[in-house]
């Protein structure tokens, strides 16, 4: 029977997820609730807007009448869903309260901003929609020195678009490199010389401690240095949202996040909980790299877990299956991918990690154009399946990390990986063994040795 | 202990031949007898040159004498083996007999002409070799006019260089679409267009009936009608050479090519012979996509192919995987690569396949210069395993169709390519669904209605 169907949030998680109702059941009645004012649009794509690539209308893609002409999807836009009744089945907001069948809540993560002195002060800020995009936008007018806060790759891709619109830029990491929670030393180490090469300043090891100025910020103080800027931009990680999980008391995993089944309902003191359905950066997944949970924090994931509590929330039962999370960034003229373990990832799983490394080109050697690409592949020390991989490349890392995503999903061992993989071949775009293969040799010898 | 290997070819299969036996156990003594006066060169760049977007000495990547002193490994250049005695376990080449504990037949293909006449006459040629491209380059000089016959990959990758060059260029086919062998209609008739728009003249249905000219030749004559021109070059697809192997008794399969085990060692009335490995295009391989056998006459299958025998050849019991034999070719502005069953493919082996097909774009829909790109995978309909997929683009195609390879080899369904696959995500390098997704997803659609 047709569902009435709320979701919170308007991310991607939220929009796949309010289409992929609609596409299962035209009959389902679906209101999306959001704090944004803008839906429908590409926040990944934020930093190329600032840069001059891109604009505004652009990485927009439909506004909300869209949704209510052309797909029947109510959106409620600059509202804040208060509290969540589940007896009731009812969503409060302002002052007025929506009966659902379904609940979807997508209502993402929040940017982590440490507590210290000065987060409040003009010049400060965070980026996660359009509305903080264009209030950086606007603040770009003020100064020509921006701190960002935070080596991740989305701080890292907004010193490169400041950088090129002439801002000198200087990025605080209070770990000891660059991208650290997914990348693996000797990929970021690659990574910081060639931010560096461009002119930005990196400075590592240094907890932000305090933001300085009066009523606009002057300069940002980490590991007891000042750095003078006019602005500075908090990229220092996302948390869940769990403003409403907790308020619902559904039970909260070991990474922060809400566990949930197969299926992206949540448990509530270990009791699956009906009707609710959860989606993108507040959940925990099951990592398809090894047997523990994982955070998927990315567009891709959202997408793809949004289309599964949509179906659910309309009357499916579809289940979501373990997640490598690839992960892929474009930093000034280099790509950096990565999917399943890291180094990092496999010291907090308590597993031992063997690695392969190949370096090669995108093309032959005799093609005009070819670039460097060096590809790390690891398994686990025991079982030898394949369990992560990192690409640094000047082009093509994309469909690279998209088949060894596939690889690892599968379950496969580096040997058999090995046996079974085959690749195309033309001189203007590969080689005639791909570094992939390479890569996997060197691991099976390492796995042998 | 040490062996005496020999190889008769220095093609690709020879080549990664005796580069792996070398590697394998750097005692063996390791020569190599070719007709060729090159080695150790990439015959998929000739078009390339001939454009003029490369050069004859790029392409070759190491004379004869670097394989002496570097890998101590003898090649015999100009030189025919002309006959083998399995018994007494040695090749005369001329005068000489060479002795050998190991021997690796690695003679390639052959380009099949029809027999018909003037296909001796001046200006008519063949592409295998770098000789071969020379030749065709000396020619250029006195035409302006060329045919192609056979519209095969390196028919239109040649038919393209010849028109970049300003020739006339008209590509005679036999049968009714172009790349008939390996690609579907569909993808085969954007090809085509592409090709016409650019101005290069398709005939097809049309068989060559003969090359018309006194010494040089004037014209060829296909169904009936005559295309005048100053050079004709066959590319009417490659034969297994099969001289030897038909010299030693050896048993050919259905595909007219040398059946082999899993070893790469051939048969003779049903019993595996020792001491004696094929590699590269003239030998039958086991397709990955369903259980028959196929031919794989790529570059890259002969250096996955001489991979193991080289090892065999040196003492080990390495074993050849199925393979999916995925394929890319670079045509004018347009990418199309392929794997595991075609349409036709199918047809041949009697069985049923449902296809999905997806359009999209390589990079997000706002992000500049993202190109338009199709997909369309296949299953076959009883057991819903991945059997085949196609790419046309505008780029990267060819991490796509190694991931859809990889698919395929590992015996995947469509449902669980569907379940357990994911893509990385970034504007400037792809959509946040990748288009392969989308296919899988028609594809699962298309299989259960």
């Amino acid at each position: 029977m047709a569902k009435k169907i709320i979701i919170i949030g308007s991310g991607a998680a939220g929009m796949t997820a309010a289409s992929s109702a609609r596409k299962f059941d035209s009959g389902s009645d679906i209101t999306i609730i959001t704090e944004d004012e803008d839906v429908a649009y590409s926040p990944c794509a934020i930093p190329w807007v600032l840069e001059g690539k891109n604009s505004w209308d652009r990485i927009v893609m439909h506004d909300p009448e869209y949704y209510s002409k052309e797909k029947n999807i109510d959106i409620l836009t600059r509202t804040k869903a208060d509290s969540v009744n589940a007896e009731l089945k009812e969503v409060s907001a302002g002052s007025k309260k929506y009966k659902y069948d379904s609940l979807i809540i997508a209502t993402g993560g929040k940017v982590f901003i440490p507590p210290i002195n000065g987060i409040d002060l003009e010049g400060v800020f965070t980026l996660r929609t359009v509305r903080d995009g264009k209030n950086i936008e606007a603040c770009m007018k003020k100064t020509d020195r921006v701190v960002i806060a935070g080596a991740g790759v989305i701080g890292l891709e907004m010193a490169v678009a400041l950088h090129n619109t002439g801002k000198k830029v200087t990025i605080i990491e209070m770990m000891d490199q660059v991208i650290p929670r997914i990348a693996d030393r000797d990929m970021a180490a690659s990574i910081q010389k060639h931010l560096e090469e461009m002119g930005i300043e990196i400075v590592l090891k240094a907890p932000v401690e305090e933001v300085l100025g009066d009523k606009t910020v002057r300069a940002i103080k980490a590991a007891g240095k000042e750095y003078p800027c006019g602005m500075v931009i908090f990229a220092t990680g996302v948390r869940a949202n769990l403003d409403i999980p907790k308020e619902l008391g559904f039970d909260i995993g070991q990474l922060g996040a809400v566990t949930v089944s197969p299926t992206l309902q949540p448990y509530k003191r270990g009791r699956l909980v009906n009707d609710i359905y959860l989606a993108g950066d507040l959940i925990q997944c099951q990592s398809a790299a090894v047997p523990g949970p994982t955070m998927s924090q990315l567009g891709s994931s959202a997408v793809r877990q949004g289309a599964i509590a949509g179906r659910n929330a309309a009357g499916d039962t579809a289940m979501l299956g373990p997640t490598a999370s690839p992960w892929i960034s474009v930093i000034g003229d280099l790509q950096i991918a990565g999917t399943g373990m890291s180094q990092g990832l496999a010291s907090w799983y308590g597993i031992s990690i063997v690695e392969g490394v190949a370096e090669g080109l995108t093309k032959a050697r005799y093609s005009p154009g070819g670039k460097k690409i060096i590809v790390k592949i690891s398994a686990e020390k025991s079982s030898h399946r394949i369990v992560g991989a990192q690409i640094l490349a000047g082009e093509d890392a994309n469909g690279r990390i998209n088949w060894l995503s596939s690889a690892i999903l599968s379950g496969i061992t580096a040997e058999s990986f090995l046996a079974l993989t085959e690749n195309a071949y033309c001189p203007p775009t590969s080689t005639v063994k791909d570094v992939v293969l390479s890569a996997v040799e060197d691991l099976v010898h390492n796995l042998s040795s």
